[in-house]
């Protein structure tokens, strides 16, 4: 294989961008094979714009077609599994759009296909390309930061208007997207959350807001309070309804504190750790010396290209993956679990129970009032992620 | 009356830095005539230190001289109420350092007594001196912020060591305190918290950790989430266990967002309030156009001195109090709420019942193990509030 044949099966705001960019060349060792969707105006788009590429309106005409190696899945989320498990059916390598799917049993059947395959699989955590949070990731595997004690993520720059919940039938919606601000927006943040610590909490209490700044039946703003098997706890605060949000990442460990804000990072170094100063001191009121350390962070964040990148050289070449598909289940499990915590109106034990979680979706889909008339509009992505 | 003659019982920490304002004649319009202490030792070094003013050594014999016309409190908080009750009887006037006492019952009836009494009471908020969170205050109550939608606090930079619970047998146990963090280090903030919006909680749902990172019984770290009627969320972080230390306000209203940290303040303006934006834009992805506001903060934190002056002028003059002595009940309150939420493992409606916490505070009273030899060592409080 030289290069990397892509069908990309939907095309509307993400998959039209991947599909531009490798139609552009600008992924080596990648091209564009094939698009499919379902709605004509889509397909006729891509007849003008995506010159010889191959054009199907139906996903099993797509599959059947031999002149593929690998599919971006571009979907609503709650099809990405299922698409996904025909993929590797067929031996086709995955990349699959954040989130992994609706609900983590569907993801969790979707991981043993993977395995089962032996294709590759990955998922589009595009923000596991930030030299920042790699940094941060970095601090923290390596011990710089010592034990970690608390997380704060204050994640609400997510404004969005109505006018955008209006451009999509499927959006915001129980059965077009299984939640809101959790399953649509905060996925990256609540992937970086325990790819940087390597931790996932051992419970969780949240308290959900539904169609609270918005005409929608999903959350707009969720606090989320975690609790740790080390002892750590942690915040997660997140709302498409503030403008300006604010993006203020805080993890403290037993050797300091980082910050990272506006795309900064600040590591507040202790001389010597906490627990040890606390052993040693003798003085009533005092803490310990620290230092405000500028720790370099060099590179660019190469975003939805670099993963794309990474995919198709993991395709080629065998290079290790950034964002391996199975971690997908990781965020959507923090995500499931904050939902069903606001929903019974208690502490969610992880891993909780897939069965219980599906019912209470199912619960709300079946109560759902929501008519939006067949609307999908194509936005523009440039300024998103 | 030229000058008010000030009494102060109790000459541990805080007591004796009032009581050595008064003396070098640093509060204009008052002087200290009398100090009270059981301690022997404190007793002494008044005799050393304090020459010409009367020392007592019980309550009863205090509160019979004619000499004062106002008393400062700064015994162990759970005599707060008991004291002033007793002053209000003997038409003392009253400056009482924070906290109002340990429980809200006790305190809602020595709000009774003080408006009985008519006599001037004030509480020891000295942070409300801030002209930082003054015009913090000023902008959320003109209503230059809009209405309030969240409030965060991460309050984390009361790091104690384990030599300072060491240092006082009433330190961090049930019986002497009444709790931990946030009965001894966060009322300055909870005052602030609710001081600066004129809200109250509806209700409250908490995390507290008992000598989770000290050898103490009370709570050492907290994570508080709150409810407002008017549908605003807010969550209070804080902890003397971690080094460095937060100190971190965020308020975001309709119009915008005020961040405080590193003693600066930053009013992150939108051009129109985002309800308006939203009714107008049809864009999909947007938001409303934001300015970052310098606003101007002058003046002084005059702390402890301006709490006193206030008072004293209050006493002469009848000069508006910055901290009526009736509003320590508000913090006291959510200090309160927060305990009780995480000992119900449950949320607390506000108001609360005053019995149930007292159930549960007796109960942990009881249950009590705790038993630090008589130590009562005076430490330097500079550098604290």
């Amino acid at each position: 294989m030289k290069k990397v044949r892509i069908g990309v099966i939907g095309i509307g705001n993400m998959g039209t961008a991947h599909a531009l960019s490798l139609y552009h060349q600008e992924i080596p060792g990648a091209e564009i094979a094939a698009v499919a969707d379902v709605r004509e105006e889509r397909l006729a788009w891509a007849e003008n714009n995506l010159n010889g590429v191959q054009l199907f309106n139906n996903e099993d005409d797509f599959f059947q077609s031999d002149g593929i190696d690998a599919i971006i899945i571009a979907v609503p989320h709650g099809a990405h599994p299922r698409l996904a498990a025909k993929a590797f059916e067929r031996g086709l390598h995955v990349l699959c759009e954040k989130p992994a799917g609706i609900h983590t049993k569907q993801v969790k059947e979707m991981n043993q296909k993977a395995i089962e395959s032996n294709c590759v699989f990955s998922m589009m955590f595009n923000q596991r390309t930030s030299p920042l949070y790699q940094k941060v990731r970095d601090l923290v595997r390596s011990g710089e930061l010592g034990e970690v004690k608390r997380i704060n993520w204050i994640i609400t720059n997510w404004y969005r208007s109505q006018s955008y919940y209006d451009s999509g039938g499927w959006r915001a919606t129980w059965e077009g997207e299984g939640g809101g601000v959790l399953i649509n927006q905060s996925p990256h943040q609540l992937d970086l959350w325990q790819w940087i610590t390597g931790m996932m909490p051992s419970r969780i209490r949240a308290f959900c807001y539904f169609g609270k700044n918005r005409d929608i039946e999903v959350e707009d703003e969720v606090t989320a309070f975690a609790e740790y098997e080390n002892g750590a706890t942690g915040v997660f605060i997140t709302s498409t309804g503030e403008a300006p949000g604010t993006n203020r990442l805080e993890i403290t460990g037993e050797r300091g504190k980082i910050v990272v804000e506006d795309s900064r990072l600040t590591f507040w170094r202790l001389r010597v750790p906490e627990p040890e100063f606390n052993k040693q001191f003798t003085g009533g009121f005092g803490e310990p010396e620290c230092w405000k350390c500028e720790v370099p962070v060099t590179g660019k964040e190469t975003g939805h290209h670099g993963i794309l990148k990474n995919f198709s050289s993991a395709v080629l070449h065998g290079e290790p993956l950034l964002a391996p598909g199975e971690e997908g289940l990781n965020s959507l499990t923090l995500s499931n679990a904050m939902q069903l915590s606001a929903w019974t109106d208690n502490w969610v034990e992880l891993p909780f129970d897939g069965d219980l979680y599906l019912h209470h979706l199912q619960e709300n889909i079946n109560k759902s009032t929501v008519n939006k008339k067949d609307i999908n509009l194509t936005l523009n992505v440039d300024n998103t992620h």
